[in-house]
């Protein structure tokens, strides 16, 4: 009886939030990031590669973007301990850089790719595991290290096929804002601490500092949040968050921050010191910054940068000062940089907009703090992978599916031999191909199995052809079009297929297969 | 009061049984998985990249290692559903295959590379994230297939850089073992079955089968258990095992499993069958099998993998018939294929022995049962891919540590921008190199630095390099052999520091390095 009692079948699907990549969408990422690895190579970074499991303890609960606290990690617990799946590439690589800071060396320059993982809601373009490409410079104060990074950035969308022009990185400096935030009286900023704080501790933390002071309304978290928002609701927008408040689309009305009207000019003199010229948008710092000493470092900093990129090349055309790059502010410590793909695309409602940002980073001056108590300085990047291939994709830089295989079909399952033997021909002359390993019984099916793999080329030979000592050579592509065009008279009398002796079977092939490309 | 509670520091530690990859281990690897990936996909085979999680109703709970039942997942509770992390891309291939059904050309031929996760006790040597290497043809029952993943396999193992001579490819069919236990009378196989019974349920099973003959206190598990000893104990004592038992290394008494002596030989005929003459090896197997219908098939597959290698140029040097091969035979239903290493290496010990087994596969025809209730075969290899990059670098064939950037010292923080230059200079004409990014002030810290990043060349320029416009160019390989050899007559006046100038650095860069090569 008990061996009666059925289980019912498992579901087979791909769990929620998760995806399955076939063919080429695997081969087109390892390639973009094989090309990656080329560049951050040749700018001495060296590889890491960690495992995707780390202690809780190592990687901190939850993810720095304060704005989202639900993001969680997938954990477990293990014994006493709890183990977890990495949400990012900058955790492992603290406790890498605090694990084993007698061995490797300073400053150390690594890059890491791979999956991580968040604990989200699924939902639509929401996934739970997606790549992450990182480089980072731990153990380097100067911001030639910075500099460096935006040069390897602008050198690596080249590589993986971005042209010039089409891109633009864009540097800023959080010490710019601060020193303009010093200058309107909001002197201390509590949530600078950017990685093992908690979002709780964080905010336990302001509410004391606030009792204590008991002066200050208006936190430098308040303007930073308003801040954040200029890419969305523009000059004005951000003018009324800083000031009075406004209402949004849905009509609801959102409070503003309080700021008198003078000290929200200061801010968006700040946001809107881009020019042209380099040494103008310097100027316009200055100005904004006004007697602050941090500002005035930041805005030096930011001088440095352009001079050293200058020296090596590259100029405003590709890498820019360019304060209004405010994401991320609230989590960098110094320069901030972000490249943006330029060129037009259709979004799904059929209108051209620009694709936008496909990588990030900056400056982070406590990487290692938590773990030895010691404040390190690192800067580094993180190159959103799915976004820049689908900029290679739209930018026609990345084949839809890898070519398929020359098709080999079976006639007479007696000449299985004979039909490896022409594989393993095309194949040790370098082109795909395989033999029809199904049921060879219908040959219909054989070549819906070669449409279905997208095959050039299909290879049949039956008792007639080996007889002869030939093959038929079939044009699949060719035969495609005279398919699809065969009311057309110039058309009618395109030979698709070719019967060529068997010595010249390869030979042949090679010649569609140039043709075809 | 409360903001003064310190909590401890966390630990920076890698989890017990976890890795951290660095520099030319990560780069290796990454090297070696793509040139199999070109041969793959020459043979027709396609990327697939899952997810590393899946649900554990897709996954089924165990391994399919019943010798190991403690061995399990990573796994955690999601609202009312269970996930895991693989264990393996095979488990993932059955969900994909199962769920695309409809979608994959027939018969669908896929590689996967990537990790997977066992919840093993850490130990020495064993850890719980390692690499797996997959190509699995599904939907093909022709023993064509199975031949084509031997081709395959030596062919990778060619690309990869383990010359013909230096690797044999062995095949066995678990078929043939079936016809031998069945020519003595154990007829029917319980533990078959392969992916979907736990340990328990098999356990189970075995029980109330044999409750139910209550006739056959043999079962093929048990016989199976111990032919799989073959390797260790050789052919005495397996026959001692088979029969009536037999003392081990620690003096303890192993049961036999109590076979007549004729039927333990019967089976020993099946294990000592291989010949150097492959026909001969076949004329042996069907003394072995006697009248067994599957059997009988075993052989004739065997025949035909033979048969079709050898079409393709695949001789005996490279795959051969050799029925020794048990390894896996309890998991598989047909064709069973190992490749072995046939250099020698020293062992811990010193002493010499063959590398051994670094990929294995065979086929089972159960792949989506448990999904959709039908059949469908498959046949596929697994490379351990850690062993095999160990066998490469145990030839010579990898690197030890890719090479070290050229480093461009500061002697002067104010000429930055020249250092920039400088390095933008090399990596332009692809030469890996980098500034020094740490505090400058101390001199020989960077050359320390150099010396850690195993450099094979240092730039120094100074105040008065600039003025002369020249660079001093440090060839450190040949500085490191000179300090070696200092005493030596010889060395004493050979310079390993050149002033060039600038507009010559990289020439004279290049020169160096294509002389250290």
């Amino acid at each position: 009886m008990a061996k009666d009692k059925k289980q019912p079948r498992p579901k087979a699907q791909t769990p929620k939030g998760f995806q399955d990549y076939f063919g080429a969408d695997v081969t087109a990422r390892n390639d973009m990031l094989r090309k990656i690895a080329e560049v951050y190579h040749r700018y001495g970074f060296d590889a890491l590669e960690t495992s995707a499991v780390e202690t809780v303890e190592a990687l901190g609960k939850f993810l720095p973007d304060v704005d989202r606290p639900n993001e969680g990690v997938f954990a477990w617990q293990e014994d006493s301990d709890w183990l977890a799946l990495r949400y990012d590439l900058t955790a492992p690589l603290a406790r890498v850089a605090a694990q084993y800071r007698n061995d490797l060396p300073s400053p150390y320059r690594r890059y890491a790719m791979g999956p991580v993982w968040r604990n989200e809601k699924p939902g639509p373009g929401r996934f739970r595991q997606f790549y992450q490409c990182d480089a980072d410079t731990v153990g380097a104060p100067s911001v030639a290290a910075d500099a460096e990074i935006c040069a390897m950035l602008a050198d690596t969308l080249e590589a993986v096929g971005i042209d010039k022009g089409d891109y633009v990185i864009r540097v800023n400096n959080r010490k710019v804002l601060n020193g303009v935030l010093e200058s309107i009286g909001l002197s201390e900023d509590l949530l600078l601490n950017p990685r093992p704080m908690t979002v709780d501790e964080a905010a336990e933390a302001l509410y004391a500092e606030m009792v204590r002071r008991n002066i200050e309304k208006i936190s430098r978290a308040d303007v930073l949040r308003q801040v954040d928002k200029y890419d969305k609701v523009g000059r004005d927008g951000v003018l009324a968050l800083l000031t009075d408040g406004r209402l949004d689309d849905s009509g609801a009305f959102i409070d503003g921050v309080g700021l008198s009207n003078a000290a929200a000019e200061q801010v968006l003199k700040f946001l809107t010191a881009k020019s042209d010229d380099a040494a103008l948008t310097l100027q316009n710092l200055r100005d904004a910054v006004c007697e602050s000493a941090i500002g005035a470092e930041g805005v030096a900093e930011l001088e440095a940068i352009a001079g050293l990129l200058e020296a090596q090349g590259y100029g405003p055309d590709r890498i820019v000062i360019d304060p209004s790059v405010v994401r991320g502010l609230g989590y960098y410590t110094g320069p901030v940089y972000e490249a943006e793909l330029t060129f037009e695309i259709t979004d799904e409602k059929g209108r051209p907009r620009n694709f936008g940002s496909v990588a990030g980073g900056g400056r982070y001056d406590d990487l290692v703090k938590r773990f030895t108590g010691q404040s390190v300085p690192a800067t580094g990047v993180s190159i959103g992978v799915d976004r820049l291939l689908a900029a290679l994709r739209a930018k026609g830089q990345v084949g839809g599916a890898a070519q398929g295989p020359v098709v080999v079909t079976v006639m007479d399952r007696d000449r299985m031999a004979d039909y490896q033997a022409m594989v393993a021909d095309l194949r040790n002359a370098g082109i795909r191909a395989e033999v029809y390993l199904g049921n060879p019984k219908n040959f219909g099916n054989q070549l819906k199995y070669a449409d279905k793999r997208a095959s050039p080329v299909a290879i049949i030979a039956g008792g007639d052809e080996f007889d002869k000592g030939v093959v038929q050579i079939k044009d699949l592509i060719l035969g495609a079009e005279i398919a699809k065009n065969a009311t057309l008279e110039e058309w009618k009398d395109r030979p698709s297929q070719y019967e060529v002796p068997r010595d010249q079977m390869l030979a042949k092939v090679r010649a569609i297969l140039n043709g075809q490309g």
